[in-house]
């Protein structure tokens, strides 16, 4: 991978960091239907994003575009997953193996994507030593000792809300420095550790509240 | 429930809509832990946002904090949980039972928040009559005739990317007015349609990203 193309040089902006996994749905969407090359026009049209964004967000990425041409789409998708960290595998080990918990241990797609869980802990006795979807589940006792070996850099928090604070420490105290939250509670971290939070139940408020104003309206 | 504590009546700004439920989290923490009364700074402390954020927050919904009392728990929650459509069930159907579909399928946990997945669909014939969590499979064929008596008011998109914006089409065509794409594909729809997008890929690329400069800076 050529160092100039990870996105470790800089501090992305979140709103970029957002958009380019669309771009690159899109592009290989054109590649499966042998499309060569593609406009940041075309691109931002079928987005429905203004096309100096476009051209903005990739001027992120190392990748050089032609005027009245376009990118190469064999060359963009290469680029973009690897810029994205989606070419590398990132190991992950998840916290909290209930509903959703599970329910992510379940969902192979992320592994193209670049996320590779490798292990699932759980406070509950009888999970320990079973799995899911081929991914081993242990007690949250032997984290410490397992992580010496797994040397994950992720830790995906799944357990109840009241737990999110004391796992997360607990995940911290391990050496993880990555966390990937999709609890509703906000969880406090050192300055040195990443925390993203996916909260589901947010994006349900956003949906219920829109689908309402539409009924009222209509 | 009481009409104007409905979100009907607002289009609310989405920021506020993704705050409301960390407070609810944490205040549904305090209830657990036998507290009566919190103050919107003992909120915005923990949460770690401003108090006159937080108060401009709550102010949208219909509740009444007393100076130096603060908020009732058991009323607050009461009504954020109204206010957020988590009080009631939202019935949906769930398009395309891969990887991530089957595990939205066996998240019970979404009932909690007034999202109630009642059917799933798919293309595969191998997939059809069978149930995952005790929730029906059909073929997507039988998607317009079960709607006519299922009446979904949200359809969960989960199919491959290059079907996205088929389904999306064949989904609004059966009558259904919310759309949850988890696909990185930014479908379109017309002005009466609401859809909310929730790309996990997205919030992996800025983990990623997040994550490789903190390696680059230590």
């Amino acid at each position: 991978m050529n160092q100039e193309n990870t996105p470790s040089l800089w501090k992305l902006p979140e709103p970029t960091l957002r958009r380019l996994p669309w771009y690159l749905a899109f592009v290989k969407l054109l590649k499966a239907r042998g499309e060569i090359r593609v406009s940041s026009t075309q691109i931002a049209r079928e987005i429905g994003v203004d096309p100096s964004l476009v051209a903005k967000d990739l001027s992120f990425v190392n990748v050089s575009g032609k005027t009245r041409i376009g990118y190469e789409i064999e060359i963009l998708i290469t680029v973009l997953e690897d810029f994205l960290g989606f070419s590398i595998q990132h190991k992950a080990l998840l916290f909290g193996v209930g509903s959703l918990g599970a329910a992510l241990l379940q969902d192979s797609g992320l592994r193209q994507y670049g996320l590779q869980i490798v292990a699932g802990f759980d406070i509950r006795d009888e999970l320990q030593d079973t799995s899911v979807n081929g991914i081993p589940v242990f007690h949250i006792s032997q984290f410490p000792a397992r992580q010496q070996t797994l040397d994950a850099t992720i830790g995906i928090i799944t357990v109840p809300v009241d737990q999110a604070q004391k796992v997360a420490d607990h995940i911290i105290a391990g050496g993880v420095r990555a966390l990937w939250n999709f609890t509703p509670f906000r969880i406090r971290v050192p300055e040195d550790v990443v925390v993203q939070n996916t909260s589901m139940y947010a994006h349900l408020a956003v949906m219920f509240n829109r689908l309402s104003l539409l009924n009222h309206t209509k």
